[in-house]
């Protein structure tokens, strides 16, 4: 790890992003994003102030994380994956009328290429947002979310695998178990 | 409001952009595009020669707008909506065969984040197409429409909050009535 | 045709591109990408090394081609469009346990504006992706689909156009009878 390394033709304009970070060619990172340490932030992605990236956070290509969005350590953004601030953005109103709506998303999740993740949410830890999917309400920890408007179709491992009706995972082995509030998802067995 | 303002990194090459308006950086704007004043082209935009904007469209990033398409004024575009000028596009196609089919949003509408506008239709003034929508046929002035393919589930104000029942607006007090003609929405309770 | 074309603000580290390929601004193809001849690679495409494209494919913008990925001659990709090369992608995966699913799209397809392409599957000869389509599992030869996920609604001609009831096409004349084996989709009525 070492300071972050910034494409030659990929802009970093924030002080506050970690070490061993990469910002990638047409990639653009603006004052106030807020970026921890091994991020990989790939081509023509875009970062706003007041953005919030853990650790080991990926951005594939042509994605933007807005002012208002969190994500935490260890998420995968697929590309063109679409988060969003606003729930009723129009261009003529007045900034003092002018609402943010903040997203969350729990650590080690993943948001599928070319999703669409309506703002006001929570995506849980370790869940699964399938690519093309249109997430307009909270995702449960672990849960696997498709379609428009995306529903859940089941439960996902650590690895990313399916669960089984056991919620174990058949290729690596880890079992997981309803958590106390069933809303909440599923957490690791032992836990 | 003064000359447009172009970021070191964005390229402005029509000499028909109003005044105020901002390109981005990585935004691209070719010879032959006509942007209006108070425009606001984000990040990673393109406009192409023989797209028409209006005064005070906002562009968020990743978004396109190509020949054919015309945006009038404070139209809202979120981030990645994909406009699209042909209906049969082939990578083999003869250019005298190439047929343009335009597209035509009215004043004050909103296009959703990530949304799909297939060409050849119109959306009507202030209307809305939800996030993550795919738009394949006209839409009513001020309807809210959402899913692939997109359906009307409402009306929605000026202001961008839902109508209710008696198509008055709760958070605003605004009211409207259905246009003379239903096919074209709903319009001011005073016009 | 001539040698490749690059745009100043466009950046191709690769030696394996064909004559007459453009590759235009902000568009990136990275070095270990193989790239036919006379392609078009639009504004903010981006093609990663081990990608191969052949000749004449256009690569509308905001487009990414990735390691795992084919395109064969003349595969139109529109705006957006988005594909994958990972079932379970995490950004916590050990390097040793990814494992890469590749995608195959066959001669002459079209792929719709913002779809989505989930890796594994094939795209047969001169098939059309509809416009914001989800893709999961292969698409016949020349079949249309569309949706989310994503079903086949009809045949299509090479033209563009829909074929009708006897696999005709009314626009171009052209005829078509159903592959030896069905789950191929249709070919030229003479093959």
């Amino acid at each position: 790890m070492s300071d972050p390394f910034v494409h030659p033709d990929g802009r970093c304009e924030s002080d506050d992003v970690g070490a061993g970070t990469r910002v990638w060619a047409f990639a653009h990172v603006l004052k106030g994003a807020s970026v921890g340490a091994g991020c990989n932030l790939c081509d023509h992605t875009y970062v706003e102030g007041g953005a919030v990236l853990g650790n080991n956070v990926t951005l594939k290509n042509g994605v933007q994380i807005w002012y208002g969005v969190t994500l935490e350590d260890d998420v995968f953004v697929g590309p063109n994956a679409t988060f969003t601030n606003d729930l009723r953005p129009r261009a003529a109103i007045k900034k003092d009328e002018w609402e943010l709506v903040p997203t969350l998303v729990r650590h080690g999740a993943t948001i599928g290429a070319n999703a669409t993740i309506v703002c006001g949410i929570t995506v849980g830890e370790e869940a699964f947002v399938a690519a093309g999917a249109v997430v307009t309400k909270d995702v449960p920890a672990r849960a696997f979310v498709a379609g428009s408007p995306a529903v859940q179709k089941g439960w996902v491992c650590t690895c990313g695998d399916p669960l089984n009706a056991d919620l174990a995972c058949a290729r690596c082995g880890r079992r997981f178990r309803a958590a106390a509030d069933a809303v909440n998802g599923v957490v690791p067995a032992e836990s």
